[in-house]
């Protein structure tokens, strides 16, 4: 079963909220085997929502809207698609004594005459009960099948009625449908390494893979694999996944340093962990973002111990004890100075491993020898300390985040030697 | 003028990525007057993309799209529009040669032969420069003067190929249509005062505002006030939004901190930098996030020495000289210990102001005493050292980033006593 999603607002379509709600449905929607087909966004326009929606069940013949049903006058979903299906409104008396009775528990006061509107709905309209809001939701059917289901646009009612009462609704459809299918993503995490370099060692192999579908997906941290199988059901489709992530896993080797949307910080503190080391970081352009990536983690402080922020210069060589003739000989953003700064956290927090960042974020800074982007990291572990010089592409933002990345995937692929 | 808005992909329909592209493009279409009348999301499949937008050129004659332009097979865009216009697709050669000289600059290696997909260009295209990135986008224009923009969907991409080269082009076909009207808003930020509050502060003066909307955007680092003017030119719309900006000023005083998109760490940074002022921060539960906010700032080393992140205890003890007495007494989170670790700051990297944060971030480690939420702040300041005691709501991210946000207001407080 496949339906469009149409979510409804100014504030959307001119940019001022980000439209969260149309991927919560769509991983909710595509769990039980409905993919969402297509997707649109209109404004409070009764007009534009009314071609959208008739032109979507002229499409799919099922549809599901966010937005529009608040008390204001904004607010036009309802009218307009009960205008397609040739419906009037009428109002609800039974949610009317609902709604009046809330206030009157809830806020010890009578409803304002705004709510009235929500309790208005197009004939023969089935109500979707909000367990958190006065809106109610709204399934509306006609005689050959076809459906609208509306929903509020606020996410935390959106998610409510969703769960509480149209997810059970479809789920039954799907099985009345016959043996239900569904589609099911699996993510294969990778970095430091370009999408082109990974088509090329993927396309040899990509026949192997069966019927899946697979997307390279580019980002600051790293490139994202990600495998989609549908129209099969649930058994198949993960040991369809199974076989396609364990003939891509044997193909990029160590490559691959997570599946799902697990952060590569949780990956060195959970191999940290197992190995019983501690971390101390030493952080110049980076500001403290390394520290706050690892600590961000639940439960980072049986690995983290904490670190050293050496924004300036007096900082590193006071706090991390780095030589001010190497500081004076070689910059800041030198090997010099940054196996520097990872010893000194290391000794200095009493860590089993240090790690130093120090480079030119940008936007200022740079030189012809030292460009924007310049990085050196380093990790000071047992008897060696290893460093490496970065080149970064992008913005202030970007490079600090990239800076952090790297230097983690040192440490990973550092401790992955000991297996 | 309105265009129509197509975002193309998998992972957006699938809802793995949140589509921020259209927000983006929406509000920097509005401030040259485009309205964005309607927006979709099409899956990578060539012939939902060219249904998409050859129904978007018929209401419109406008289209931009974004997405589907990289090197890999799932990447449809180019020829699926190409077939709309009835264009075929060529080799751009000086394309491939570009590309080819930068991936030897930047990665010193052959360029992967996957990119050369990146040069394949439909007839007749016009080239949109891409500064971030190896695919460009493309202009694509039919005699009756219909178009489509193809941009990237990495969002830096996006970002800026939409800046150096496609709002110019559109700006000059705005100016060409005549006398324009334009959508402006104006952003009012305020931090530490709940929505409510200031809705009673501002209802009384709400009529002398003139002809705007005014929006309340409550978020985890306050709530931000939206005004907003349309249909009027561009000189009216400034004039309209200054003089509802002043008379909200001065109702509000000093709860509003900043104008526009500023983070209160760039208010706080401005305001030192003034004073001649510099920072040490001693971070616990927040791990280095207070830093890393406020080192994100470029400029931001004429203020920030940097600091130390204390998550142990011990680290508390031996590199900000917090007493062990203290902590067994009181616990790391307690009143004595945040301004020991503020003053320890400030003496150990010889700041002018020290600041320490310490407390319980949760989803672990709350008691009865002292639950999931409890955050300590301290300034530590000339003779002063101020300390505050927080209870914070959210979950872990919440807590850390409320955390900062509310000990840089104490900052700017505190330094705004100044005056």
């Amino acid at each position: 079963m496949d339906v469009e999603l149409i979510t409804v607002g100014d504030e959307l379509l001119l940019g001022f909220t980000i439209d969260t709600n149309a991927a919560h449905l769509a991983r909710e929607l595509a769990a039980i085997g409905i993919g969402i087909r297509r997707r649109g966004t209109v404004g409070d326009v009764a007009e534009d929502i009314a071609t959208a929606v008739r032109e979507a069940l002229d499409r799919t013949g099922a549809v599901i809207t966010t937005g529009g049903l608040g008390p204001t006058s904004d607010d036009l979903t309802k009218p307009s698609i009960a205008a397609i299906f040739g419906r009037g409104m009428r109002r609800d008396e039974e949610h009317v004594a609902w709604m009046e009775q809330r206030w009157q528990q809830r806020f010890g006061r009578k409803m304002p005459e705004s709510n009235r509107a929500q309790a208005m709905l197009p004939e023969g309209a089935r109500k979707l009960t909000n367990n958190h809001g006065s809106a109610p939701g709204i399934w509306l059917e006609d005689d050959r099948g076809r459906w609208v289901a509306m929903l509020p646009g606020v996410p935390r009612e959106m998610r409510g009625m969703l769960a509480d009462t149209l997810l059970p609704i479809l789920q039954q459809r799907v099985s009345r449908d016959g043996h239900p299918t569904v589609v099911r993503s699996r993510t294969l995490r990778t970095t430091g390494v370009a999408e082109s370099l990974l088509a090329d060692q993927i396309d040899p192999i990509r026949e192997s893979l069966g019927p899946i579908s697979l997307a390279y997906l580019p980002a600051p941290d790293g490139v994202d694999l990600r495998l989609t199988i549908r129209g099969v059901d649930a058994a198949r489709a993960d040991g369809i996944l199974d076989a396609a992530s364990s003939v891509i896993r044997d193909r990029l080797g160590r490559s691959i340093y997570a599946e799902g949307s697990t952060d590569l910080a949780e990956v060195v503190l959970d191999r940290c962990r197992a190995l019983h080391l501690t971390i101390a970081v030493a952080e110049s352009c980076t500001g403290g973002l390394l520290g706050a990536r690892l600590t961000a983690i639940p439960g980072s402080s049986d690995v983290v111990l904490g670190g050293i922020i050496a924004y300036a210069n007096d900082v590193k060589r006071d706090l991390l004890g780095v030589d001010q003739q190497q500081l004076d000989a070689h910059g800041a953003v030198s090997e010099e100075v940054v196996r520097q700064m990872a010893e000194g956290a290391r000794a200095r927090l009493g860590a089993s491993i240090g790690i130093g960042i120090t480079g030119i974020a940008g936007p200022g800074g740079g030189t012809p020898e030292k460009p924007v982007g310049t990085v050196w990291v380093a990790l000071a572990h047992e008897q060696e300390t290893r460093a490496l010089q970065l080149r970064l592409i992008g913005d202030r933002d970007e490079v600090r985040r990239r800076a952090t990345q790297s230097v983690l995937e040192l440490v990973r692929r550092t401790l992955s030697e000991k297996d």
